[in-house]
């Protein structure tokens, strides 16, 4: 039975998932990690300057929408590990499949990271950084929620009952997320993605509030997919794991 | 009859309706007032800098797309007792659940603003608030004005004739909404959402001007829906309230 | 003959077609005045600051995809004289009709320049302007190249066989007149919208340089419809004008 | 043969296309040059502004989401010289109507910067410019990549197997460029295409740096279309090039 499953999880068609959610999370943290650096490049405090909140909104919302789009029917468009582990709490993916998510996920944040570094000469790679003011325990909290409302708009999204709507659902994806930057960017950073804060620690070299930025995301995320699922909107006649038509075991867009 | 109405209101599909418009309105108005609350923490007078108003409006424009995508099929993404109000003027939704909605809405919105008042520390929780010069006549004129826009654009993208632009009706929603604050945040605060108003108020504790945020909108948001369902694009044949097809009793997007 | 057509523009139809026109234009110059205003609400000299560009700019990429989404299906969604100007010449719409879509639209504009007049105490509406080192020569044939980008963006929207693309034409639209304020704004004023120049110039009481933000949009909206229609992408077989199968006579989205 | 193949080029459908594609690079061209020269008008040293940065970028997204979108039924909405490169590489289009594409690119790009420079008094052309600190290599193999990450989803937004989401194809094209001018911007200038880096690079008469927006992007794009093509999501049975069911031979949204 396991290695049926994992068998799953190295077809042709389950590694091009793995390549196209390493594509996209690339793009999305190359734009998002080099937004940050631009704005430090032009103003040396942007990370207090509402210039940069904005650009750094913007890039998430721009990016994001696009890497979205460009994986939804290979991989799903995860692009994020918060996303992929609500989707296999769910049931929508395997553990293994989820787990190979995971890896590529990963290893483009911290590759993404790396090419700004290696290209982007004196710039340091910026990390994830929480108010004075707050305590981690407040800022896990608070990026539970952002990453509880962007797991929930991609269940939304990857809903086929959505009719007509369904053409919109990377921008709405994109959309929640840059508004989150907005409201949040200069209490808890806003990352509301596990790889992204990694990618940028691994470079940067610092784990300070690393934890932050994976265990709000992973509980908000879960709960998030569960109350989709099961309350909200819940299917008439759920599918069964192995059943589904989708190009690949994932599910998403 | 009148039990009939209120059993109507307690079915399962109701009750996920109502959940669906404390969600969409929870991540609306956790956006929006904390998109203000990070502008302040970045610059203490930010209520009157411009880079503020591009901050308040992004988040308007890109958290009510989204808020209004993930609940239209379900209650109908009204996310605002002003359009619910609207919708139960004309008669789409009946009073009961209509007012279902609007303590969903409220509900929303206060927990919200107390969610940001209790993670966020040292920033207090800002209310709308009228430029100087104006007087609250004035200013309820023009946030009645404002709130019409917006009616109006929900109306006309929840209807059925729209073809192939139906697609993107939640854009259109969150970019009207997000053009009025642009031009009219400096004057009269631009909420055109009296649960947003509502919410903001009593975590504050000062309910100031918050008959602006009702009467205006209120009479603006029934204008638009009666002046759309009966003047500009008549329904050949109206159907009937307990006939329609909707999933819910809800009608919106 | 003549009376026919005259005929054809009073119908019940018809009479919406002029209503439609005129609350999106009324909506779509109350913002983008009114963002001209806010600005310099916040800062006096607005005009020469780069953040009251954005948000000039993005005022007119969300209220125009807006204020052309909600009168699509009904009058086209022109807004615009110089679209009406382009759909006459192009035979789309006949003379009479487009005589009543230009009242509508001037009548909008006026009144909503006269609106925020009103309840905006303490601020002047302001006028369209040309930059000191520009002839206004130059300057109309800016605004004439900008309102044929704009003419031609939505001939490409209205045309049938965009196929998929049709639903995100109100989008175009409102984004390539948003790119368009940010590359000529300071220059030549990128009105493009003859009854938004009209509007604010009739309530400041100042016609300075109106000559400009007509003979220039208008030469270039009528040339951007021959070119789409008759090189870029010609029908097969032309429909006759008596013939189409749209709601009313008026042709656009 | 060759004579056959150039024959292809230069039918009806054909001249056609490259007027579609001249006439949106000319839309995409003016309104990113002139958006820098309308930033350096209010602000002298705006390329060092972090408001310049974010009024260059809306415009990218912005323009480039419109001019795809007006020339996507018509010659696929190329409008980048990189682009219509990896098409050809891929056996999308023939050499010879990729070298009519080229040329209609690069004079659009160029007239659009004469055109910017007659009417506008008193601003120079800019050119695309790199940051002190970085390499020529460095610059090229960042541009490569930001290249690399449109051209990559030019081709996704053009596999007719994307269902629904075709719709905005177009938009997650300006969306991603924009995305990318954030994130590089005031690094390596953030061109993404030959075309407007010639452009200006003439009407401004220097050339310097004109190989790091050539090299890097012709190779980033070439290699973002095999790889789409070929590994992330080969089509089961490649088309022949000659039969294809295209309005013209050109291929893209």
């Amino acid at each position: 039975m396991l290695v049926a499953r994992f068998e799953q999880s190295v077809t042709a068609n389950a590694l091009r998932s793995y390549l196209a959610e390493f594509i996209s999370t690339f793009f999305y943290v190359l734009a998002v990690v080099g937004s940050a650096m631009s704005s430090r490049k032009l103003m040396p405090d942007a990370a207090s300057d509402l210039s940069s909140l904005v650009v750094v909104a913007l890039t998430n919302a721009f990016a994001l929408s696009s890497a979205v789009y460009i994986a939804a029917n290979i991989s799903g468009g995860h692009v994020n590990p918060a996303v992929t582990f609500a989707m296999a709490v769910g049931g929508h993916i395997s553990v293994p499949t989820a787990l190979f998510y995971w890896v590529s996920q990963m290893l483009a944040s911290v590759m993404a990271s790396l090419f700004l570094k290696m290209t982007v000469v004196g710039q340091h790679v910026p990390t994830y950084a929480i108010a004075e003011e707050m305590t981690g325990f407040g800022a896990s909290l608070l990026e539970g929620f952002l990453t509880f409302a962007l797991v929930y708009t991609v269940f939304a999204a990857a809903d086929a009952r959505r009719g007509a709507l369904r053409a919109i659902g990377p921008l709405a994806i994109g959309f929640i997320t840059g508004a989150n930057v907005l409201a949040a960017g200069p209490f808890s950073g806003a990352s509301m993605n596990p790889a992204c804060a990694f990618g940028s620690a691994v470079t940067a070299g610092s784990f300070k509030n690393q934890a932050v930025y994976w265990v709000g995301p992973l509980v908000g995320a879960a709960f998030a997919g569960l109350l989709y699922d099961n309350v909200v909107f819940p299917s008439p006649a759920p599918e069964s794991i192995t059943n589904r038509p989708g190009v690949t075991e994932g599910v998403g867009m």
